[in-house]
């Protein structure tokens, strides 16, 4: 008889839910998005939906209605009446005895969580600190995938190292972006925010994208280049952009104060512009 | 009220099984093991209960007790009762609402299904077809994580091209392993077996090792050396290894034929010395 244990429980194959059978469990075969609603609105959906059909597509999930996904989404939020939300949803491929290429014509697995978002005035205010740490993730980062080990990784060896996120460095020396957040310095002499080009090796960020559209009216202009940590240790601000807290300044980059060791002018002109941004949208 | 939403049905957050929360689908956060029996036996279960203490140790899950495992996998596979059995399991760090760093003090989940092995002696006898992707899986592939997406994305596009299995080739051009399987070729003029030596790039694959040991019974000496699709296509014989298969024939890599077309001489006497080295094990 074919069987199935969970920790330490037989179960027949037959009778096992299909969650136990999920393939993004068995291999991260799916993908996801986080999205979150500021008063009682959600911010942003459509982009995070668009986002969620392309990594579909690159993965070739098929079957997936994105009007079906938008109900759900729109439906949980006003079930939960959280003022200010975190919405987590992913779509895997489905669920079938664990085989690499078996993934056809199934029906796929949405998982969706509301929860309340905590306060993030302190970060806010007084900025966080930053670790570098390699990045070890796979060629198409651009996928937004739930194959996310080395993220976690990298997290969990940053909070060991009492920082709040890791920087995520490649193989030439480069930052790419942070374990889960975009990534920008501010160079005041000249003006400019920084941040790397879009490419498989990052994430095309959603919170990045506004961050960039909003730079003019912080009275910066951007350029996509990628930066050393050495060049991030040397910027007059840092902070990373993320959906959940939008922008967070960084004080500290590998232990290195970053400015003046606060956060930067440019950096609170850009929170308070994506705060109207937010409002007005 | 935080919630989740399962397919369309919402459920409070507090009321959701563990299984839902499980790091091992939001993260991919954790390793897993493939075992098979042999005619009412267990193969090899040591080495794969060792190389699983690995992986957790490289990826920091704590509080796994491996005779625990070890005691699980044998009453599972007592109470399956199948000759010929495939025996997955995997440990993830376990559940909670979804946090990259989060993952401390928590229960580990494991899980396991006993299912049975689909009759081999048709690949073994006429050999498979194979077909190169790009491998672009992160850079520790010595652990044997849950984070299988480009394995799972090469296996399906070497499916669509009539392979049965993907080689995975990196930047600099050179073959790592296959999807899901390791790969070697038979150079038969110089009597020998080449395979990739291993690294962070590649799986520490048990049954290459055997399959290395048994080399001198076939009369080949081993050369750990990465080979280009070219220099595969070239050889004389090739073939995959996996617990599930032990040793199955190549027969055609990307579209050309191997040797005569048929599985090779050496291939053959390595599949007879593995059946030998099971039985006699």
């Amino acid at each position: 008889m074919q069987i199935a244990m969970i920790q330490d429980e037989i179960v027949p194959l037959s009778e096992l839910d299909r969650v136990y059978l999920d393939r993004g469990t068995y291999f991260g075969d799916g993908v996801y998005e986080v999205v979150r609603s500021y008063d009682g609105k959600i911010f942003a959906l459509d982009e995070h939906l668009a986002r969620l059909v392309r990594s579909l597509n690159e993965i070739g999930i098929t079957g997936v209605d994105i009007d079906e996904i938008r109900r759900r989404v729109d439906q949980a939020y006003e079930t939960a009446g959280i003022a200010n939300a975190k919405i987590y949803f992913h779509v895997t491929r489905g669920s079938q005895l664990r085989s690499h290429a078996g993934g056809r014509d199934l029906e796929p697995n949405f998982f969706l969580t509301v929860t309340e978002l905590a306060d993030d005035s302190e970060q806010k205010e007084h900025g966080v600190t930053v670790c570098t740490y390699p990045d070890w993730r796979w060629k198409r980062c651009d996928i937004k995938s739930l194959n996310l080990l080395p993220n976690v990784l990298a997290r969990m060896e940053a909070e060991r190292r009492g920082c709040a996120e890791a920087i995520l460095v490649d193989e030439e020396g480069l930052i790419t972006e942070a374990a889960g957040s975009a990534f920008f310095a501010v160079l005041a002499g000249v003006r400019k925010l920084v941040t790397r080009p879009l490419g498989a090796e990052l994430l095309a960020s959603i919170t990045r994208r506004f961050v960039m559209d909003l730079a003019p009216e912080a009275g910066l202009t951007v350029l996509e280049q990628a930066m050393t940590p050495a060049e991030a240790q040397a910027a007059d601000e840092l902070f990373i952009a993320v959906t959940t807290l939008d922008i967070v300044p960084v004080v500290q980059f590998d232990g290195a104060g970053i400015g003046t060791g606060r956060p930067g002018r440019y950096t609170k002109s850009l929170i308070d512009a994506f705060r109207e941004f937010v409002v007005h949208r």
